[in-house]
C-alpha cells in the first residue's frame, strides 16, 4: 500500500468508528442491546442463532443478515418468525457502519429487544469493523481444528463470547481444547469458551444465561 | 465506497494484475506450474496439501504458506521436508501480487517444480486477486454445509478444480452434494468436484492424477 492508500484507509476506518458509534447510541436510547456474530464460512452461524434465540423465549429478538449474495439465510431465519433483513454487500468481506445504517432504516425494532447481526463468513476482517455493536460473539468449530487463535488473533482478541460449534462432532475429530483455550488466553483472558451444538442443543442454554445477564448488566 | 476510492482500488487492482502476470511469466519460463489454494479457515489446506504432494512423488514441489500471522503451517511442512517459505500479512484478508513478489525473492525453486500457494483462510478476496498463478484450487469441507456456492460465488467461479476435504465425516453431517453441485454448475461448467480426505487420503489419487495431467497439458 502506497502512503497515499493508507491515510485513505486511516479516513475511511475514522468515518467508519464515528458511524457506529452514532448508531450504538440510537439502539442504546431504545434499550436495544446489540451482537455482531462472527464466524468462519460453514461454522454454523445462522443454525446457531436460531437456536440461541429460540432459546431466549420472552426476549424479542431481530437479526441483520450480512452475506456477499444470496439470501438463504434470511428465508431461514423468516421461516422461523424470526424478524430478519438482508444485507448483500456484492463483493465486500465485511458489513461495515455504512451498511449498517441502511439496514436499519427500513428495519422497524421493538424497545428493549435484541438485535443479531450475522456478518459476512470471514475471521478477518469483520473483526476489525465496529458496526454499532455492543459485543461481539465469535463461533468457531470443533471441526475446524484448535489453531485459529493464533493464526486469526484479532477476532480472538475482540470477542466478548467465544462459542465453539458441533460439539457432537468432538468423538469424531481431533480438536485440542487445552490448545485452543491457551491460544484464547494469550490474547483474550476473561471471554467464555463455551461449547455448543446446533444440532443437539448442547450448550445453548449457557449462552442464553450468558447474554441475558450481559444484557441486564450493560 | 465514494468516487474517489472506487479509482484508486480500481487503480490497485490494475497494478496487482500487471505484476501477477509478470510473476507468473518469470515461473512459466522455468517450467514451474503454479497453483494457487483458496478456502475458509479450518477446512484442512495445509494437510490436504500435504498429502497432495506426498502422492505426486517425483515432482519436486514447493510452498509459499500465507497467514496473517503464526508459521504454524510452515513448520508442519519443513517437518516433513516441504520447501516453503511463509508470508505473514499481518491483518491483511488475502496474499496480493506485491507480497507474493516478495515472498519469491529469496525462495529457490527448481525448474520444471510445482509451486503451491496456500493463500489466507477466507472464501471471499483471495479469489480476487491473482498472484502468478496457473490454477485456483478451491478447498471446502463436508463440516461445512452445501451452500457454499450461493452465498461466495466468486471462488467457486474462478477455480478450476474443487474439492471437497473431511469426505471420512460425510456419515456424520447432512452435507446435499446435489444442492452442492447444481450450486457449483450454474457459476463453473467444467471445475472438476472431486471429494477428498486429508485424514484417510481418499480421493487424494484423483487429484494427482488431475495436477499430473492439467500441468503437462498446459
Amino acid at each position: 500500500m502506497s502512503k497515499r492508500d493508507v491515510v485513505i484507509m486511516a479516513d475511511i476506518n475514522a468515518e467508519n468508528d464515528r458511524l457506529a458509534e452514532e448508531i450504538h447510541r440510537g439502539l442504546a436510547a431504545k434499550g436495544i442491546f446489540t451482537i455482531n456474530v462472527i464466524g468462519a464460512p460453514g461454522v454454523g452461524k445462522t443454525s446457531t442463532l436460531t437456536r440461541i434465540i429460540e432459546g431466549l423465549g420472552g426476549i424479542p429478538c431481530a437479526v441483520v443478515e450480512g452475506d456477499i449474495q444470496s439470501d438463504i439465510d434470511t428465508q431461514k431465519l423468516l421461516e422461523r418468525g424470526i424478524p430478519s433483513v438482508q444485507i448483500n454487500t456484492g463483493g465486500a468481506c465485511h458489513i461495515d457502519a455504512s451498511l449498517m445504517q441502511s439496514a436499519l432504516h427500513d428495519f422497524p425494532l421493538q424497545e428493549n429487544s435484541l438485535l443479531w447481526i450475522e456478518n459476512i463468513g470471514n475471521l478477518v476482517c469483520p473483526a476489525e469493523f465496529m458496526i454499532g455493536e455492543d459485543v461481539k460473539l465469535l463461533l468457531c468449530a470443533a471441526t475446524d481444528g484448535a489453531d485459529k487463535p493464533y493464526k486469526y488473533p484479532l477476532a480472538f482478541e475482540k470477542a466478548a463470547l467465544i462459542l465453539i460449534n458441533k460439539a457432537d462432532l468432538l468423538p469424531h475429530v481431533d480438536f485440542d481444547l487445552e490448545y485452543f483455550t491457551r491460544g484464547v488466553r494469550a490474547l483474550n483472558p476473561g471471554a467464555p469458551i463455551l461449547p455448543v451444538s446446533a444440532k443437539t442443543g448442547e450448550g445453548i442454554g449457557e449462552v442464553c444465561a450468558w447474554i441475558r445477564q450481559r444484557r441486564s448488566g450493560r
